[in-house]
Formats: C-alpha cells, structure tokens, sequence
C-alpha cells in the first residue's frame, strides 16, 4: 500500500530549485550523493535543467511514470499541486512546505483543501509540513529527504513525528555504526499516520527493529491496536517526549500536533509491549544491541573485566536496571582457576586484570557461555597498551558470533590512535554492540534484559466476569441520559455496583427518618446516613455524613439532623449503609482518555493518593495479569499484605472487583468518570462504601 | 609538598623494559611520546639502552638528581627498591607494581615493609597498585602513566581511585575536546591520599575544577575537611560507584579499598557543597561546560532552537533537572517580532525555524542576553543543510565569548562531512560547549544550574543549644560505661534528653505498683507504663507496655500485670509516663559511620519509615538550615503541614529537637546508636515519648 512513498521508482520534485541553499536543490542533491537508482524528474517553470538534470516546466511534460513527489512550494498553491498530482497518476504525494495547520486555522483550510484533492484522486499524502522518507535497499537508494545524514544499510527503522527527532536518532544509529532500513518523518501527518507506517514496516522482513519517537498520537486507539500487532512481530523501541506540562506545551506549538502531558502514551507502550525509553541516546544505543544480539532468557549476567572500577560501575547500573549478577557456579570457578592469570578475581565480575590476552578473554567467555546461571554477558575491555588487543577484540567478535548469548562490550579506548581504530572495526566488524563507558554499556544490556521480560510477560485476554446483569445497568445509565442527569445518585451507583456484581456494604435509599430506622434495623448497626442529592456535592463538609451510628434512635436524630440544615425540599433522600469499622481503605476509580476508552486506576487511600500519589493506571479492558500488577507496583504494596500486626486484604477479592470495573467501562463507553472511594478491605472482604458516577 | 610528584624534572623507571608490550616499556614511550620536557632514567640490569635512552644497572648510576621513581618490577622487590629510592634522595615513587594490600595479608605486610622505608627517608609513595600522574603543563608535560590517552592541556583535573575510570574520565573530556590539567589515579593508596591531592590542586591556579572518582574514603572525616576547603574554592564534580550491594561487592575486591554501600560519601558530597553525578559520562559532560562558562545566577533557562521535537525533549530534561522555561518580556517578544522570520515561535522556547541564519540566531540570542528572566541559555542547533551552518556557530561562539551568560548547545550534525567539521570547529574554538543531542546538552545545562543553587546555599554554622547541661548528660553515660552497660536505662536515657532540652512526656521510673500510682497521680492521667529492663528488648511484644490508663486502678494493674508475666526480679522497673493521644509520629535517629562521626535521621515514623524508607540523613554537626531541609526533603512532608482537616505540627520545634540531638552526638561522641522512636509532634508541641541510647 505505501509502496508508492517507501519503494518509488520515479521522484518528482516540484519546486526544484538552481539555489545552493535551497530545499528544492537539496533534495536533489540528496538523491544523487546517496545514489538513488530511480528517475529524478525536477520541476521548476524556468531552468532548463537542476543540478545537471533535466528539469520540467510541469509534471504534465515527463514523459515517464511518477510514483512520488515532493512538493515544496508556498502552502497556498499546493492543493493545485495535489490536483496536478492526481491527474498526472502519482500515487503518493511529500509535502515538505510548511503552513498548513501547524499555523492555525487559515493553513489548516489549505490543509483540508489540498486533502480533498488527494483523496479525489488517490493521491497518498506524507506530511505536510515534514522531512520525508528514506529507504536504504541497496537496489534503491530512495532519500526524499531534505536531511544531511546518509546511513549505511541495515536492519533497524526509524520513524518520527519530529523531523528534528527523527533526524537525530537517525545520526545517533550512524555514529554508533548501526545500519538503518527505512527512515520517515511525517509532519503534521494529515494522511498516512504512523500506525500506517508502522504496519508496513511490521511486514518489511528487512526490519528487525523499530525505533520510534512520538509527542502522542491523534488516534491513540487506532496505535494501540497496531503497536499490539506490530510489537507481537519485532521490537519496537519508542520515546514519548512532552511528558512535563512545559514539555508538553513546547510540543503542541511545534507541528500542530494534539500533544500534552498524557500518560495514556506509556500506558499504551506497556499494554502492548513496547520498550519505552526516557532518553534518545539511550534509545539508539539500545537500538545498536538488538540489531545483532539475541534476547536474554532471563536476568543473570556474567560480568568480565579487565579493570575494577569499571566493573563496580557497571555493576550497580545493570543491578539498577533489574539484572542479577549471581555467583558462578562451582565448575564455572573450577574452569576459571586452570585458565587464568595468578592475580585474576575468580568471581563475577571476573576480573582477568589488565594483562589479560586473547586467550584468557576468550576463556573466561566460554566459562560464561557453558554456566547455566548466566543469560547474558557484560564485558568490560580497556584496550591497555601492553596487551595484544585485537587478539581480545576477536575473541570476543567471535564468541557473538556464535549467537549463544548476547554480549555487549563497553569498550574504553582512544580512536585518536590507528592502533585502537583497529580494534574497534573488528568489534564493529563481528557486529558486537560497543560503547565508550561503563553506564551506557550496562544500559544498552538492561534494555536487552528489559525487552526479554517484556516477551515473556503474557497479559493473557480480557476475562468476562460471572453474574453480571448488564441490561440492568444499561437501562439506569439510559434513563440517567435521557433525564439529562450527569451524575448518577447513590441509588442508581449502588444497583449499577450491585449488578456488575461488585460488593457494596449493605443500604437502602429511603426519605424519611422512620424509613431510616427501619432500614437500619434491616442492615444492622452500628449505620452509617448519607444526604443523597445530586445538589450536595462535598456531603461530609456540608454535615451530609453521620457515621457510626449504633441505634435506631442515633439514626433518627442524624436523619433529622441534616433535614435541618440541608433544607426539607423533597429532593433531599437518604442513603442508609452498613457502617464498616477499620479496614483498608482502597481506591478503584476510572476516566475518559480522548480517543482511547477509560484509563483505570488503583490505590491506597486518603493520603497515599493525595500525598503520595502512589496509584497505577491501566487501559481497560483490564486483565488479570494487569490487575494484579496494579497491585503490586504501588509503592506502598507492603501494606496490602499487612504489617505491624495488622492482617493483610483479600487481594483476589480486590483483583475481581478491579475486572468488573473494567467490564462495566467496556460495556458502558458513555461512563465519563467513575470513583470507588473508598473501597473498604478486609482479610476475607472487599466492599465499596461510596462510589459515583458521571456520564 | 607534592612538587615532586607532580612536577618532576627527573624520572627514573625501575623496571624498564625492552620489551613492547611491557609496562616498564610503555611508561617510557608516553614520557617520550608525549614529551616530557625532565629527564629520563631507564634502570635495567642489563639493557645498555631503552627505547634508545641510556638505562643505567641501578638508582646509585644515575650522575643526576631524581624527583620521582616509577616502580614496576615485582613485589617482593619493592621494599629493597624503596630504600633504594631513599639512599639515592628521591622524593615521590609512583608504584605501578600491584600484590600488596589488595591480595590478602601477605601482600599488605609487603606494603608495610616498603611504607616503612619510605616513612625513614621521606620518600611519598603513590599507589601501589596504581596508574600514575600526569601534568599536562606544556612547560613540562610529565605523562608518568602507563595508559594511552594523551591530554591537550586545559584547566579541568581528574583524580579517580580506580585507575580504570580515571583512564574513563580522561578519554570522555578528550573526546570531547576538554583540556586537561593535571591527572591522578592512586589504586591503593597507602601514602599520598585523594585528600592530599585535592588540598594541592586547590591551590593550583591553573586548575578552574576538578573531577572525582571514588568507591570510599578509608578516612572520610579528613575528606569531609577537606572537601569543605576545596569546595569553596573551586568546582567539584564527583561520582561514588558501589551504591548497590552487588556493586560495593565489586568495589571491595579490586583495590582492597573499605568500600561498602555507604551513604555517607553522598551525605558529604551534600554538606561541602561538591556536585554529586550518577553516571561517569553525564560528569564529563558536564565538566565541558564548567570548562569554560559562567555559573548561572538563577534557574531560568531560555530555549533557541531551529527544529521542534528536539526542543520538546529538552524542555522535559530541563524541568526535570530544576530549571524553569519561563515565559519571556512583553518587550523580548517585540524585539523578536522585528527580527525573526514570519513562521518564527516567538515563546520560550523561541524556534527560530530551520531556515534562520546567523542574523536570526544572533538576534534571539541578544533578546535573552538582555531579558532579566532569564539566567542561561539552552540552545539546539540542527545543520539544516540549506542555510549557512557557519555563520550560525560563529554567532553562538561570539554570545559565549561574551561570558554574559552560560550557553550550552546541542549541536546536531554529521561529522563524516567535512562540512559540518567546519561547523563545529567554530564552536570548539568559541569554547561552546555542545553536545550531540538534546538530553545530554539540558543535563550538562542542568548541572550548572544545580551548582549554582549549591553555591546559593549556606548551610551556616553549628549552633549552640541553649540551657544544655552537658555535665549531668556526660556523667551518666560515663557511669554506664565503666559498669559495662551498653545499652541505658530508661532513666538514663530520659535524663540524658532532659539534660539536653530534649522535650519528653512527663515520665517517672518506679518500683511498686503504689509508687507508680503515685506517680500517675502527680503526672495526670492517662498515662502509660512501661516496663523497664535491659533483658526486655521488644517491650510490646513482651506484654510490657500498656497505653491509655485512665486511672489509679488501671496503672496498678497494669503494673501487677507485668511483675506476673515479666517475673518479680528486683531488676525489673517500671517507666510511668504521660499517655498523649493523637499526633504525628515521627523519628528522629543517629549512628555511627565509620571513621567520620554520626549520621542523624529524621522521618515520620511508622509505616513512614518501615514501608516507604521515606527518611533524611545528615552528618552530625547539623546545622539550622541542615535541620530544615530534613523536614522539607521527605517525600511525605505535606503531612508535616497537616492535611484532611489535620492540623500541621510544630516544625520549629522538631528542627530545635534535632539541633539538640546533634549537640548531644557532638558531646557524647562514645553514643553508638540512639533513636527517639515515636516523637509525637503536635500543633504547639513536640515530646520524645520513647529513646534509647546504645554507647
């Protein structure tokens, strides 16, 4: 489908230019330098030909097929362009001008004008207002781009909203010596999307990885349903950026793009797989590791070191980072002790010390590759000067080779001297993952580490959960609409809790104080009386909660009470409930993220939510497996289980309430925003004590 | 006192070698490579020459005086070559040789033995075990040093204890074009310590800031000193290695340091005001930007840039790191308005767009130059292949030159193409500090910026206590020392809080159940008692804590309650104390870190501590401002101000609580461990309701 922009046979550029320092003779330029094997047709009004090529008065004058072209004229002629485009046949259309809807509301009628050409014709559109594509396969050498970096050919592909971003991350895999497959840069991406581009590229069995840079997305949906499909078939490693609200600001002046501080973005990145990444050279540097190394099964690296320091540092960052650096085994040591140096440190880290050669790396490495407690290795190499340090740098080329386990090597030298560079093209050459300091080295191995926990993580499906009566709840939340209600009242909450199967400590909505007591006396002291109106929104501040009452006469007088100071209309009722004494108080809530469904969210509550904001989010549906994450990834989890003599919650029981919710938000989009605040826990029960919902 | 060290005019090599790839070989080879302006002395047994200098059989041969001797020849050997060294008047030895303390007993009685010939002549030993020195001076250009890195001179000196990250350190500022001072890795360490050579480049004027490397300080009180002195004086950067278990492990085998996972390293780093990183490569980063710009005076950055998204991450960096992006001056938006291009951002960040110039990126940098919000500029500079990339560098080397304010850039290239080599070039030379992408160039900016606030923050002196009655608190502890008790009674303890103005509960010790009524009765009730015996160590697990005694008949009861469980022995007392309900739980804690004194805590107590760590150290003497920022660097401290109705407690209180608390460490410095566990702290007051003292 997108052959057309990614595989074009034939480029024409419209606004082609005899100007140097001008995009239109840039683009060209590029195309040459980089040896682009298809047609090159410039369009420009006057010159005959652009740098040494023949130029067109017009795309109606080639003579020859058109697959892509550029456009990179003033945004008000583009839409004819588009209409140009259309009835020359061109398939796909980059739009390099910028002033569309990144510049408000006049570019963005251009922006919609120039669409509906397109979209008259078929014309696919890349951009506006972006760089453009790149593809590296040696029988095509496409680069419709106005960048400068021209990367070597291989197995990763970069994509990115930002073209700065993209440019850099592209820079970033040629520094490093890592070959790229495809590069886009989409702009203001008012046609193909990169879920688009990602689903080709998801198909491309060139591409081994993805690494993708976002500010967010317009469809965050249409992403997670493609980043799901697409992270099943290859890594993708992606940056959300814009993640402070300054951050965020920057980001939506940039591109006209829809960003701000969404956490949906990394929620998405979990759910589906996806390695998110907080850093750009990071990013790349992990990049560099999974273009030629397998991932770990599991958490144990073997550290080698020809030198302390290095090793402790690495050390505390791949600990950091959740490896384990366990001991060897007996026979590991056994095989050490007969292979290297008197002065060596048998341990992990091995330190072969400074003199080591060839010889001893290289046994050290089998030591590692044969230890069944080891998944990965780590190598520290400092090219000391009176060793032999391209017989090390082999050995270690060939041992990744072999493909047992994956290797990194944080390789510290000075590639100002010949000797050194040697040595580094043969690391480079056997395709080892290198790096210039301990830390970036320990990083590029922990996102290794990280990615492996990820693809043997199984979220599993949604699961539906038993004796839900869901045409009960719809019906209430249908009347609640059509009464143009947007906050449901407590009798409505509780039926709805009630039908999805969620304990609620027992009530009864009643209107008058003789109803209370005999409500009380049904459910049992000591009770606990609620206003319940639609006009009282903070109710303990306004006197609308009376706890703990233990006799009828108690709940009488609180029945009245409130009567009193919150006014005798007939819209004031009464919500008399179990009261709980003691428990856990927990919190369930649930809200709209645009364009996505409802986020939902879990927590200790009172001043763990509000002081320490100690809560985890999930997109529902919510499944078991991320149900019991939430529970364990709060930082204050040590109290779920209890301590200080308190009993621990029945954390299945919470589990279950926590699918519901997410089966009630998935059967009724309409649900705005939802709270079970708070959830009382036990050791043997969970019951939601108050609860709201809007619509 | 370190000049022959450090600037020697003679060299001699015991231990020189023919031999390529020897040690005893390269250190001559870098001597002469890099040009050491002294003389040099080969000493070899045998060889007539080495490396075409004359060698000579022994020290006694050499016609001319010697500063410093590199020692590389075998252990067993060193002692004899040490006095060797003292008989012939040489003043330093740099031993490279290694198996002494760092390979058990054997070799730390042969450090030992050379240490003590040294101490009889007056020769300062540097290692063993170690790398060297090198003065980068071009008057003499001493690299006594076996490793591979020759440094351009410059004002930046690195000292590491691990002669591997000090190799590490130097080849980042290296790659990054930073000049080099001067150069130490001391390995063992027996003699000439960091401590020492900090307090001599302290005094080095050529040296604008140094970098640090350490897994430890076998005497920290004396870096603590001097770190003070130094910090003062000059920037310091510094990473501590083996902050966790497996790497303090790691630490602990390689250079027979004392390193473990200590805080206190970090805690002094805070307290002498030295600029603490967590990552090598950050560190020289930013020690390039140390290297040549201003300190900023405040945390308000403006952003240039020529591309979106880059802007975006830098922002997120910034904010994270403590700057503010403000908004700018209604008059430097108008001046922008007049001077940058029609699709110009004219906000923070200001995006000059691709297309600008030098005139552009000039005029953006004079509006914040002149704008008194802002206190330092960050700025991203993409190569946009169609504009004159040179003109651009030229203008942010001239506005770097002008010293006004720091700049740092991410200046994002290709640096195969002699093009942009240009480029950067004229940074390089303008003393820009730039960076290859986003994140790196906002920490580098950011750790400026967190230097700045470390500069703007006086911790201010100890103070004194008043009303301390230091005789009766010392006589106590002396009394349980010379009776052999470790840990003191409840009466010590309390009288000893007493002494020191250490608010307590209303508390008396007694014996019978008539004496505690008594003392209920003159106390007020409720009170709580408390069984008072060295053998009872987890009193409310033994049943030896009662709370909340309302009156006589209870307090005896409570009293005859525990002689039943806890025996009748005359050992056995009991603690009556005021019960006081409701309050913040806090703690406040001190121990003993090795070699440097007491380290404070404070924290809220309970689950506070228990689950979620959330506690502050200090070194004892604390300070006033010290105290405070206890209280405010929690991340529970909004509990402190009370909340959900709550009112706040007495923080002025609970910091005079803790000043107290240091006095009395600072006094009674044979206290090994002491808690105040729970402090309850209320609106209008603070009281210690239980303490133990450990000496």
């Amino acid at each position: 489908m997108l052959d057309a922009l990614f595989r074009p046979k034939a480029v024409a550029i419209i606004g082609a230019s005899t100007k140097e320092l001008s995009i239109g003779n840039v683009i060209i330029r590029n195309l040459q330098e980089y040896g682009y094997r298809g047609e090159i047709y410039p369009i420009n009004p006057t010159a005959p030909e652009v740098r040494g090529i023949k130029a067109y008065k017009s795309l109606d004058e080639i003579p020859g097929k058109v697959d892509l072209a550029h456009i990179i004229i003033p945004a008000k002629l583009v839409p004819q362009a588009i209409e140009d485009c259309g009835r020359k046949g061109v398939k796909a259309a980059v739009i390099n001008s910028a002033g569309f809807s990144e510049m408000g509301e006049e570019g963005a009628k251009l922006q919609a004008l120039f669409l509906a050409n397109a979209r008259k014709y078929g014309v696919r559109v890349f951009g506006p207002n972006c760089q453009g594509i790149i593809n590296t396969d040696p029988a095509l050498k496409a680069y419709c781009n106005f960048t400068f970096t021209y990367p070597e050919p291989g197995s990763v592909s970069v994509v990115a909203l930002s073209g700065g971003v993209g440019a850099l991350l592209m820079q970033g895999l040629f520094d490093l010596g890592v070959g790229m497959r495809m590069y886009a840069s989409n702009g203001n991406a008012c046609d193909v999307s990169i879920p688009e581009i990602l689903r080709y590229w998801g198909d491309d069995a060139g591409c081994k990885a993805i690494v993708l840079y976002t500010e967010g997305f317009s469809d965050p949906k249409e992403f997670l349903d493609v980043a799901r499909e697409i992270a099943a078939k290859k890594p993708v490693l992606a940056m959300k950026a814009g993640r402070t609200v300054q951050g965020a600001k920057a980001a939506s002046s940039h591109t006209g793009s829809l960003a701000g501080v969404d956490i949906a973005t990394e929620l998405i990145f979990e759910k589906t797989g996806i390695l998110s990444f907080g850093d750009e050279e990071e990013m790349s540097r992990a990049a560099m590791a999974f273009a030629t190394q397998p991932i770990p099964a599991g958490n144990r690296v073997g550290i080698i070191t020809n030198t302390g320091g290095p090793a402790v540092i690495a050390t505390d960052v791949l600990v950091a980072a959740g490896l384990d650096v366990p001991k060897l085994s007996e026979a590991s040591i056994a095989r050490l002790k007969t292979t290297q140096l008197p002065q060596a440190a048998l341990e992990n880290p091995i330190d072969v010390v400074a003199t080591a050669g060839g010889t001893e790396f290289r046994a050290a490495m089998d030591v590692l590759l044969d230890d069944d407690g080891v998944d990965s290795i780590f190598m520290n190499f400092v090219t000391a000067p009176f060793t032999d340090t391209h017989a090390v740098a082999r050995e270690i080329a060939a041992v990744s080779a072999l493909g047992r386990k994956p290797i990194v090597c944080n390789f510290m030298t000075d590639l100002s001297q010949e000797r050194y560079r040697i040595t580094m093209r043969i690391l480079k050459e056997g395709g080892v993952p290198f790096y210039a300091n301990p830390t970036a080295a320990a990083r590029a191995l922990g996102a290794l580490a990280r990615y492996g926990r990820l693809k043997r993580r199984d979220i599993g499906r949604p699961e539906t959960p038993s004796g839900v009566e869901a045409a009960t709840a719809a019906s209430i939340v249908e009347r609640a609409r059509k009464s143009g209600r947007g906050v449901l009242s407590a009798t409505d909450v509780y039926t709805i809790f009630e039908a999805y199967g969620i304990p609620v400590a027992g009530w009864k909505v009643v209107d008058t104080a003789a109803a209370a007591v005999a409500a009380a006396d049904a459910i049992g002291y000591p009770v606990v009386v609620k206003a319940d109106s639609e006009a009282i929104d903070h109710k303990s501040d306004m006197g609308g909660v009376a706890a703990n009452l233990k006799d009828a006469a108690a709940a009488r007088a609180a029945v009245e009470g409130m009567r009193g100071r919150l006014g005798a209309t007939g819209a004031l009722r009464f919500l008399v409930q179990k009261f709980l004494p003691g428990g856990r108080e927990l919190i369930v809530g649930a809200s709209v993220s645009r364009g996505l469904g409802h986020l939902v969210m879990f927590g200790l509550g009172g001043i763990y939510v509000e002081v320490l904001k100690d809560v985890a989010f999930k997109i529902a549906p919510v499944t078991r497996v991320e149900a019991r994450e939430m529970l364990t990834s709060i930082k204050t989890k040590a109290l779920l289980d209890g301590m200080r003599g308190e009993k621990g919650i029945d954390k299945e029981k919470v589990i279950d309430l926590i699918l519901r919710v997410s089966q009630l938000l998935t059967d009724l989009p309409m649900i705005q925003e939802m709270d079970l605040n708070p959830i009382l826990a036990f050791e043997n029960a969970v019951y939601a004590v108050d609860g709201r919902i809007r619509i």
